[in-house]
């Protein structure tokens, strides 16, 4: 019997089901709440599943394990993560190993304050958060920062595109109008991602992609350009297996050329929309998460591939007739 | 000789590369400003040209044309549309035809306020706007007007991705922080996207592609599926003959269900950002660019595909080595 997996929430990430498809390990199936989900029908099988926060999402996501016989399951959205990880026990009982970190290690990397927290306790440099605008005035008085800043959601992803604020007026406005929003320190440097494979029997960091971001769309990297630094693999090795991370993680960085510093922003724990980049260059973790799967180790293989490779995005279509759309 | 074309601008708009490559009426060049655009790799030769508001840049597509014996050239982007339309003459003396409508046209349809002028004056229904916040207050305080509303830059696309503005405070917030802003009476209908044809020769719409917009994602349509209209199809005929546009247009409209009216919002004189669902059900564009280029008049055959047909945008990538970018 083949390595069967099951990509949970597969939405537009077409990719990584293909890239699980070459592997051969086994059949691999999708899910997504809608039939207009282009990737599940790049897998051997579609399911159109109720949406997470259904009452009856998890029996049913087991009811699939179960039925095509998954050996791993993962989710490619950030809020279905925890899910996973919190219901480990009960995949586990019916043979399927979740592709994900602890629980609270989720609940951690989701939300920035926590993680802010988190990273200030390991003296790792990252950007400043405020919670209120009256904090970050209070800061501001002390000439500690200054507009533009960053504002977000604390939590998930946004409906909100306005990422540099310039104003006080701004500033305003936008608490006003939204929930939920904190203040975060303007990265001056420039933009890179990290591809990060941990290996689920060992703990090890056995991969890592470096990316500079050079073209960013609507909060997904258009274009980058793979590159490599030893000392920041290095640190990157040491923070994820210190942390515990498993599996497949994306992180967010900053280089500040000035002070020749490393600002971490975010961890991702998960599939980045930006993989295909590193998987293109030979960065295969499909094929590490079958071996992990099958109960074989990976070996430590950081910073093996090609530098000065670019990748470029551009929109490929599906075209289905009604009739044809998955139920 | 074949019918060689050129392609402006092509970004990341390789389905277009693409299917007129699958005509095979001649060879497909295409252009842009960086090696970064990934189309001009889907094109049989590519060349980096300077970006369209250098003095050198026409020289230099011209240069292209005659070297090519480009039979037919268009643009992808919106600003270059009136440079094209405006130096026709130059095109034309060397056996090039720009497939783009008139000077006149192109700047009134991507100039906001001219083009809310014109549809005033032909009685097409559309959103009203205003150019200051004070002429939209005035209209609020008689009752005519009320939040939410639209902001948009007048002219040009919108590094601003706010679009909903639902208080007072963020409207003087993001007048603020932008220029050149106008607010938009806010659409509650469905959107609508039309793909046009116009043929070159007769002046006659010769083809619509109505589709309903399912899902956006930074200002492009995500999700979408077929549909038909027969009064809007006389309708949109009607305008665009009386009109004058020529070649391919994308229209933008609304439809509100509760006093069953269109609402024209905005005309591309281009090939659309969704044209690709158009293709994908039939409806050839580049077939009859072709034809009008070799002297043929295309026959009117609006509304010839098939309606309920779903189309889902996603992610394909080119990766390509520093040294075999193009240069």
């Amino acid at each position: 019997m083949g390595t069967n997996i099951l990509i949970l929430s597969a939405g537009t990430r077409n990719k990584v089901v293909q890239y699980f498809k070459r592997e051969m390990a086994g059949r691999v199936i999708a899910t997504d709440c809608s039939n207009l989900g282009p990737a599940i029908y790049d897998a051997d099988k579609a399911y159109i599943v109720p949406r997470i926060d259904d009452p009856a999402y998890l029996d049913e996501v087991l009811k699939i394990c179960k039925k095509e016989e998954i050996k791993g399951v993962l989710s490619l959205i950030d809020p279905e993560l925890s899910l996973l990880a919190k219901n480990a026990d009960r995949f586990l009982e019916i043979g399927t190993t979740p592709i994900v970190s602890s629980y609270e290690l989720c609940e951690t990397s989701l939300d920035k304050f926590r993680m802010y927290d988190m990273l200030q306790k390991l003296g790792i440099p990252t950007a400043r958060c405020f919670a209120s605008i009256e904090s970050f005035e209070a800061s501001r008085a002390d000439g500690e920062i200054d507009y533009p800043i960053f504002v977000k959601p604390q939590k998930g992803s946004a409906s909100l595109n306005i990422n540099e604020v310039r104003s006080k007026e701004m500033l305003t406005a936008l608490f006003h109008d939204y929930d939920g929003l904190m203040i975060q320190e303007y990265m001056k440097g420039q933009e890179y991602g990290a591809d990060v494979y941990i290996d689920m029997i060992t703990g090890m960091c056995t991969s890592i992609f470096l990316k500079k971001k050079i073209k960013m769309r609507a909060g997904e990297t258009d274009k980058s350009v793979s590159c490599k630094c030893d000392t920041l693999f290095m640190k990157l090795a040491n923070f994820v297996e210190a942390v515990g991370y498993r599996g497949m993680i994306d992180i967010d960085l900053f280089y500040d050329e000035d002070n020749d510093t490393w600002y971490l922003s975010e961890v991702n724990p998960r599939f980045g929309g930006g993989y295909p980049h590193a998987y293109e260059c030979g960065v295969n973790f499909p094929r590490q998460i079958i071996n992990n799967l099958e109960g074989k180790e990976n070996l430590v293989n950081i910073g093996d591939y090609r530098d000065g490779v670019f990748m470029m995005k551009y929109n490929e279509l599906m075209v289905e007739p009604e009739d044809r759309l998955a139920r």
